[in-house]
């Protein structure tokens, strides 16, 4: 188990607002020594706690339409080709740009979050690369309207 | 409309694989020189393309159990009461640190990302502060076993 301080989590807290920030301005917002502020850094990027370093891109570069979609497969005679459905529908929906994330649920579900230019275009793209889709129980879509939370995750996963 | 070049587009894939590169290193990768580097780097941040630099942290600071659980409120005879109930319920979620992200679905539904320590403690969420919930027609608890791709938007949601 992790053991983190409050200086510890007061240093990830400020890099996840703003990763660009160097060692003296974190060390000037939290009122302690640059060498602190630069060995805790260092220690929790050596412990995998800072796993990576990124951008998340702006609502210019971002699809228009968010959805949920629910695919679960109709549990066939061999469960052995279950498995291999399910891998294989995972493995499509990853290759497509407009696929940002897909998990499985269960032995028998996937779920995907799928961006797209117009809600036309979500339900094309449902009705034609999903819905085709043989021996499935189930497809359920969810709009995703707005966020209250954790709504930069669209410009953390759009790839360009 | 954005127009972005192959540059562009190059210069952030790199920036989202490690953002902590210098303009040096991205000139030499690129085979471009720095001062070209720099004038769009800067010119994707004036653009808002760059929205935001940050880090995702590691998987031992993430929660071991994630699931999207999907609520739908009952239809009731006041429109006006309905709006507000869903509100309230969106806004009651987002304060908790468990709930990674909540986005409305619908009129009437929300989907929210939950992580936790167990399956138990994950069932125990959803049964005492969701469930509980008065006039739900709805919930539905997806738990997302292993990520395909976009896998890294939990190290990106998680709090400290």
């Amino acid at each position: 188990m992790i053991q983190l301080d409050d200086l510890d989590r007061a240093i990830l807290r400020i890099l996840k607002e703003d990763a660009r920030l160097t060692i003296s301005e974190i060390a000037e917002r939290l009122n302690r020594p640059e060498s602190t502020i630069h060995f805790r850094i260092k220690k929790l990027q050596e412990k995998g706690i800072i796993d990576k370093y990124t951008i998340v891109l702006g609502r210019e570069i971002q699809p228009k339409v968010l959805a949920a979609v629910y695919i679960q497969a109709e549990t066939p005679i061999i469960e052995d080709f279950l498995e291999k459905y399910v891998q294989h529908i995972m493995r499509t929906l990853s290759l497509l740009p407009n696929v940002l994330a897909v998990a499985r649920s269960g032995s028998d579900g996937i779920l995907a979050l799928i961006g797209e230019e117009s809600i036309e275009k979500l339900n094309r793209f449902v009705d034609e690369t999903i819905r085709v889709l043989p021996t499935l129980k189930r497809v359920e879509v969810f709009i995703l309207d707005e966020f209250i939370k954790g709504g930069g995750l669209v410009g953390f996963l759009v790839g360009v």
